[in-house]
């Protein structure tokens, strides 16, 4: 069973009914009446070693940055502005206060760069090391983002580049195999810093969300990327009952994501389109819009949005063929065996 | 490194500031600026498999029943009302979904009772099994209770019954050890149903957060007993600045947990003083509430606030002994062997 459909099986037995709450579990956070302008915002995330991370490459900071920037994503997702963490530790013997330290580092520069604050925290003792970071944001009534609401002729857009986080992840586990082969071997990730950074210690947009608002741009609908492009296309196109179509030729990449793709034999347009773990924000927005958006260099219009269902892409043939909903499921596929990614 | 220790020393790296932060970590649950009438509370909890509990016989409907009233604990002990609960899960490959469906409906039975909301998950790849439950509530500012706030002459009260849980945990352990040597008898816990029901499946005192409320109480200082009474004796003390001054034989307990204490050979006040996870609430209020509370069956004035520093226990005999922080301290002790008790 797929993670969504396991979600969707278990929230079935919730009541999930309170008189203060707006909208439940379904779109990137779930939100409630704060005042009568506004809307307070709520979303958790996990970063579960083997999982999620690998210590052997993923330094102690960076895993409490990631992990606090991946949960900020969701609120950046609904237009909004987060305000408090509150961080649950799984924490085995073996990790020392040092490590835990260098962790508390990573959030502290999280709290500084986005100005948000950690305010409540929870340590169990565990097995592996894991992070739960629930994140509390606020929006403007009049600003919130819901996923639904894409109509067509809408154009649909992506910020920052695609594919750089599991192109970077690539890089990293390359190394990590020939440091296990022949431990003499320094790692060398010269020429692909910037992908291992995307993967490492990500960033959530807010400055994204705080341009559209300098732009006066609305957003129809938007949701994150932690889950790769093609499945945030399909919670739009599904959550907005609409038909997307996007040019694969129009999909922005780093040059490093390119390399990445063809030392793997990969084609480019799988990477952009399934690698997961962005946190770039895809929205849709009216095409009154296009002319603001057309000179920002950190959007990019991909596509627009038409009657019916799927999401439907082009490439620089116009051949134009469904894009399949396979999902950077944590529950299915690569992430499944963490006892192969040694460390346990 | 005791776990207080440990989260000061790594709260000690973040900054924790913004300006709705009213209280951050280190009281029951972060308190922030809802609204000129009102404060937010946020905290988080975590029930790990092993350590917090054993499958073997917590059956997945209290877990999740569990999980979720440990957390609306903390917002009870700041005299508020819990609102929405966030749930992110670690799943083995082992839980079915049959499985968790048990779990989500303790989860509603948590909802329907406490009229809170579950608006928000996240479900992880684990190891092992386990729960953390982040809880929203919001409280009247001119209700507010810290731990702070006790001053000398102030009653020093606690709610239902003490060491039950403990005990409960007790006869199941014995249980299990019974099941485990041979696997054909059933496990008896006939005469101990209610202490079992503290371990497995207890409640949080959100019903004497109400009536406080409904006899006119304002509490000064409060905590919950989820480290048992010594601990949240030992946080009020040192919040408050000031001593307290306890009397051993107006502990309440139930016939049962004195039975269990009779059984394993144990002083009852080392039962009384040191079991966790009670969930029941400890707290203090003027002598001018005497009259109220002491017609209330659910509370129990077991001393006085003096001047001073530290906590004493006073026997029938009237000898005075200081009561020393054990607590139930989760990093430590008992809990730290996991596959000491099996099924790893």
């Amino acid at each position: 069973m797929r993670e969504a459909d396991l979600i969707a099986k278990l929230t079935a037995h919730l009541s999930g009914r309170h008189p203060l709450l707006v909208t439940g579990i379904g779109d990137d956070a779930a939100v409630w009446e704060w005042n009568p302008q506004t809307y307070g915002l709520i979303s958790t995330d996990t970063l579960h070693e083997h999982w999620d991370f690998d210590r052997v490459y993923h330094p102690a900071k960076y895993i409490g940055y990631k992990a606090a920037t991946s949960a900020l994503s969701d609120i950046c997702a609904m237009n909004g502005e987060p305000l408090f963490l509150v961080v649950a530790l799984g924490v085995p013997r073996y990790v020392s206060p040092a490590y835990l330290e260098a962790l508390y580092d990573g959030l502290r520069q999280v709290e500084e760069k986005y100005g948000v604050a950690v305010i409540g925290g929870d340590i169990s003792p565990a097995r592996d090391l894991w992070l739960t970071v629930t994140v509390v944001g606020q929006v403007e009534k009049a600003r919130i983002t819901y996923r639904r609401g894409a109509q067509p002729t809408h154009l649909v857009c992506v910020t920052g580049d695609l594919g750089g986080a599991y192109a970077g992840l690539k890089i990293l586990q390359r190394e990590k195999a020939v440091f296990l082969q022949n431990p003499s071997i320094q790692p060398d990730i010269s020429g692909f810093n910037y992908i291992v950074s995307r993967q490492l210690k990500p960033e959530a947009r807010l400055d994204m969300v705080r341009r559209l608002r300098e732009l006066g741009v609305q957003p129809s609908s938007m949701t994150d990327l932690s889950d790769g492009l093609a499945a945030g296309l399909h919670h739009l196109s599904t959550a907005s009952q609409a038909a997307f179509h996007i040019y694969l030729d129009r999909l922005p990449f780093h040059e490093q994501t390119y390399k990445v793709a063809q030392l793997l034999d990969m084609p480019l347009s799988a990477l952009l389109l399934y690698g997961g773990e962005e946190y770039e924000l895809l929205f849709t927005a009216p095409v009154t819009a296009y002319e603001r958006l057309q000179q920002e260099e950190q959007i990019h219009i991909i596509g627009f949005v038409k009657e019916g269902e799927g999401v439907w892409a082009e490439d620089s043939l116009g051949q134009v063929e469904r894009v399949e909903l396979v999902s950077w499921d944590s529950l299915l596929g690569r992430k499944d065996q963490p006892q192969a990614e040694g460390s346990s």
